[in-house]
């Protein structure tokens, strides 16, 4: 049995294409060329392949339908296309969100009450009103007339796109003017008085995910906060398989430029629309990003990033004009880029470093930003290291195979007690298992022995399990697992469970974070205890635990209490940059002065990352073994 | 009888349009709304009609026709639109050419040899080998290895475009590149050693033609001229008409921007063909042209140009990347606008001080560009005045019963000794008559008496006039006039004549010029005699007889050796800022000290336009009087 199914897109309405029974929309979707994301592969974990069915019969709404879309959405026939099989001909339409709602976004907020934090954005409004050239014998022209009305320092040269509307504007309201300049240069030429209006944007562009906010420069207050996917996901989930789509593809980095500049053109519109802001009054923008990341939204050419010795294009402190970049929605924005570092470490970490303001601390402190690619600056005022660590993309639930984001129905906590029980975001049913949730299960794991320190499954029949657990071990499609939660209890077809190749993705990931912490440490020849603080920055990090981050070494083995939440410091940072020309200018100073540990070129790099692999307490095998001498201590004592 | 008429355009082939048996495909052109120009207004003086007749039978070639386009292209059966009817259904296809080849160009060139011309373009070629980032340890990135190897004072800051090819540049030929600077500012980056191709353009843009040459910024060298028509004429032959267009709307704004961009697009493309140069080589472009060329080019709103007091939206030295004007044909350049003084008075008037070097001259000295606008300006060194004169269309032989401009078949002098002869531009037979033509006519027609002081045709039957001179004075369709030519000898349908109301043309034409001259030389307080050096510029001003033009009071009465030709200077001063940026820099000094004076608004202005009106010599009335009184001592003396 088989059927039509035809889309109805921005270029018209497709031709049919003819599926068989088991076909669900989105392979509907790839058979008619139409382009449809499926961020979470097609698991009904993200809501990317939404569409509206137009007509004809399809399959009942599945659990991550209603999860993912509510049922005001599903009775009004949207669907995920990945979990939808037309039963008869069917028209739909693709209609993908432009954020996941149910997406945990850490977007920060600058401190204000820090009085060390000055409001210097370098964006003005001067309001003038300024004369039309008078008398034929008075040799002046209208741009004299407005510059008379200006600071001395201003500087002459004009866009030509204000030149051109001088003329009018002059003329039109007796001469009031808006004139906004950007350090001490004309952006904008506004009639009236609008010098209530003076905005600015801040945007982290992450691997994973992208998040901005939109402030009123005047007051330092945030006025929206916008995120979601970095659109870029479905070209490559980590990095270096980003570099790898566009490299030596002039057309192929166009297509992920493409993507990012659209996103964050959406997100300006969809930050003024919320704050009833005018996007002509937006005028500077803050973009951090990694190097990969902050090279590719530039367009600049990454082939050379991706290969040893993996140096940027550009490390400057940038400044460019919206319309060069481009970015429509802001016509009158400066884009400014924080600085690079060196290798991976990028604007974001720049941010991070303003946010946590480690280069004036006394004591050592460290910073981990924990990502898709992980940085770590450790050091004190004088001096800083820095590194990044490639994690991939792990700990943002791919590559794990009940392995989600962190949305509704992801499992974020386990607590193992005598028995499993999970808390899930949003207490909806579990659908999956997010890096938190990941983390909090192998560290609980661990501690009820269920994998040792080398992140073995114990195998079954094993002695010293509760017999709840010892049911859990079971074998599964992909090898040895252990169930989180069983299918009767997620109302699907599957158990939830954490298999070994998910406990082997998430130790590489890890470690590297891990190496990368230890080789700092070595680097400045100073010992776990001699970390003052250290500060978990970016989203990911401020939903672990601790507790289990220490515990499965993810983070190093020191006092909790000196392990703090830092919030999202890239977007914090870049707010800072975005309010104060002192914070944009201090990233330039500090990220000369920042040295850069390049992880792969130290040849010690690679025993510290094996070890990194381990989890904190005994192997199996020396289990065994002290379990052996224990008996046969025991024997030596009842045979005396 | 009608006929059928088809025209294969850019956009495909048009509808038929029926047109009758006395309409030309000119007609039908515009019958059928094919854009087509006809500068001349379509009486074959002119080459802007040009069509190929690609199928049916049409009108044997006229003499326009072969005088035209050659015979070669009439055997082609290229033809002028405005002399050819269609016999039966056609086929045409519009294909003007890019300059009217017959049409005189005074190009200009700069003066070598001069050692005060520096050659300081501004533009230079480093030549370097960089490295590319070496080593995971070393901090660096591709652009600061490239800075590293150019001068110290070069900007970092890079236009995105060029940060966008470095990755690739640098690895291309080991590190081998040519980055052209321009003022210390990066503009291109080139793989392997270019510095041989240095190359720029200067253009004066004047109301009715346009004129560019292509230099070797290294040896000042000219390598090609290009000119034509301003594109923008059909909207209007004199500045005020072209203002007047374009006021208060936008649209039409952008009517006249994009003609005289695409017109320089081409003449750019024209000049770097007949040179062998990549346009991509030429890295600076200076226009020179008056305040409304200078604002159009940049689209900057002309509305209030054309109003009192005439006030210019911006006089600065201006400097644009190609891309923002945009000059799409030197994607490369840096375009540079001289400053404007003030009024109408514009940059192509700063090119005349720069060419002529009046401002260090000792001596009083003026220099008068005569155009569809004049320019005067006059003083010595420490201090200049200028003044803008609107001449009008009527010298570039517009307005003219049968004027046309300087091209092949126009007459250019005239010599009344007994009888009329005539000198035509190509020895040709005469089709019209062009400024320069009208100039020495009238003169002559002055000192043959022909004409008054007042600019009177003598009536029919009037005494002392030659026979053959009175046989020419006759009555025409448009009133009296005096024929130069008769039709049997143009082998013509019609007399090449003179009108009265030609003559008026001229007389307010030339008393713009003339009354400027005598308002400078007012306000300075000094006499014709303390003139020490009156410098033509312009084309124009280099084909006109000073002599005759003294004797019609276009020039004022001075010692005729103290009248030089200057050859284009405005185009000559382009050349100068082009090759040297002491000369550009110079131009932005000189015009903030030079005094403009405002003729409108003068109240004696009035008194002497209407005294300029006139030509030297005698009244008829007065002569008359003198007859009369001249008779009656004759009688008187006879009597006694």
């Amino acid at each position: 049995m088989s059927t039509h199914v035809r889309f109805v897109t921005a270029a018209g309405e497709t031709a049919p294409v003819q599926v068989g029974a088991e076909a669900t929309l989105l392979d509907a979707a790839r058979a008619a060329g139409v382009e449809m994301d499926a961020t979470c592969g097609g698991r009904g974990r993200c809501r990317s392949c939404r569409v509206k069915v137009l007509a004809g019969e399809i399959s009942p709404p599945t659990l991550q339908d209603t999860l993912q879309l509510g049922r005001e959405e599903v009775q009004d026939r949207f669907r995920l296309a990945c979990q939808t099989k037309p039963l008869s001909a069917c028209l739909a339409q693709p209609m993908p969100p432009k954020a996941e709602s149910g997406f945990q976004i850490l977007a920060g907020q600058a401190d204000l009450s820090d009085s060390r934090l000055q409001l210097d954005s370098g964006v003005v409004k001067h309001v003038i009103r300024a004369q039309t050239p008078q008398g034929e014998h008075h040799q002046t022209s209208d741009l004299e007339e407005v510059l008379a009305c200006l600071p001395a320092d201003t500087r002459r040269h004009l866009p030509l796109e204000l030149l051109r509307k001088l003329p009018m504007a002059l003329r039109k309201d007796k001469g009031l003017l808006t004139v906004t300049t950007f350090n001490d240069e004309v952006i904008d030429i506004e009639v009236g008085d609008t010098s209530a209006h003076r905005y600015g944007m801040a945007f982290d562009i992450g691997t994973t995910s992208v998040v901005g906010t939109l402030m009123d420069l005047a007051s330092g207050e945030q006025l929206a906060a916008v995120g979601g996917l970095n659109p870029q996901a479905q070209y490559g989930g980590d990095l270096m398989s980003r570099i790898a789509y566009a490299q030596f593809d002039e057309t192929k980095l166009a297509t992920l430029r493409g993507k990012i500049l659209s996103g964050i053109n959406e997100f300006i519109k969809e930050a003024c629309e919320k704050a009833g802001v005018a996007p002509e009054h937006v005028y500077k923008i803050v973009v951090v990003g990694n190097t990969c990341m902050h090279h590719v939204f530039l367009g600049v050419d990454v082939s050379y990033v991706g290969l040893a010795p993996y140096a940027p294009v550009v490390r400057d402190l940038l400044v460019y004009p919206a319309r060069e970049v481009p970015l429509k929605a802001a016509p009158n924005a400066r884009v400014c880029l924080l600085p690079i570092v060196a290798g991976f470490v990028g604007a974001d970490t720049m941010a991070c470093v303003l946010a946590t303001r480690i280069y004036e601390s006394e004591e050592i402190r460290a910073l981990v930003d924990i990502g898709t690619n992980g940085e770590v600056v450790m050091g004190a005022k004088g001096k800083l290291f820095a590194c990044s660590a490639p994690a991939g993309p792990a700990l943002e639930g791919a590559q794990i195979r009940h392995g989600m984001r962190g949305a509704v129905g992801a499992i974020e906590r386990v607590e193992i007690d005598g028995d499993v029980s999970c808390k899930v975001i949003g207490d909806a049913p579990a659908i999956g298992i997010c890096g938190s949730g990941l983390i909090d299960a192998c560290a609980k794991m661990i501690d009820a022995r269920v994998i040792d320190a080398n992140g073995l499954l114990r195998r079954e029949g094993a002695p010293a399990l509760a017999p709840a657990l010892q049911a859990r071990l079971t074998q599964g499609e992909a090898g040895r697992q252990f169930v989180l939660v069983p299918r009767h209890e997620a109302g699907r077809d599957h158990d939830i469970t954490v298999t070994q190749a998910d406990i082997r993705q998430l130790q590489l990931a890890k470690s590297a974070i891990y190496s990368g912490i230890v080789m700092l440490r070595e680097v400045m020849g100073v010992a776990n205890d001699d970390i003052h603080e250290l500060m978990l920055c970016g989203g990911f990090g401020n939903y672990i635990s601790i507790e289990s981050s220490v515990k499965i070494r993810l983070l190093p083995e020191m006092r909790t209490e000196r392990i703090t939440y830092m919030g999202n410091a890239a977007a914090i940072g870049a707010q800072m940059a975005l309010l104060s020309e002192t914070e944009r200018l201090r990233a330039f100073e500090l990220a000369q002065g920042i040295e850069h540990v390049a992880l792969a070129a130290r040849p010690e790099f690679q025993d510290i990352f094996v070890d990194g692999m381990n989890f904190s307490g005994e192997t199996f095998a020396a289990e065994e073994r002290r379990l052996r001498a224990q008996a046969r201590n025991a024997a030596a004592v009842a045979a005396k």
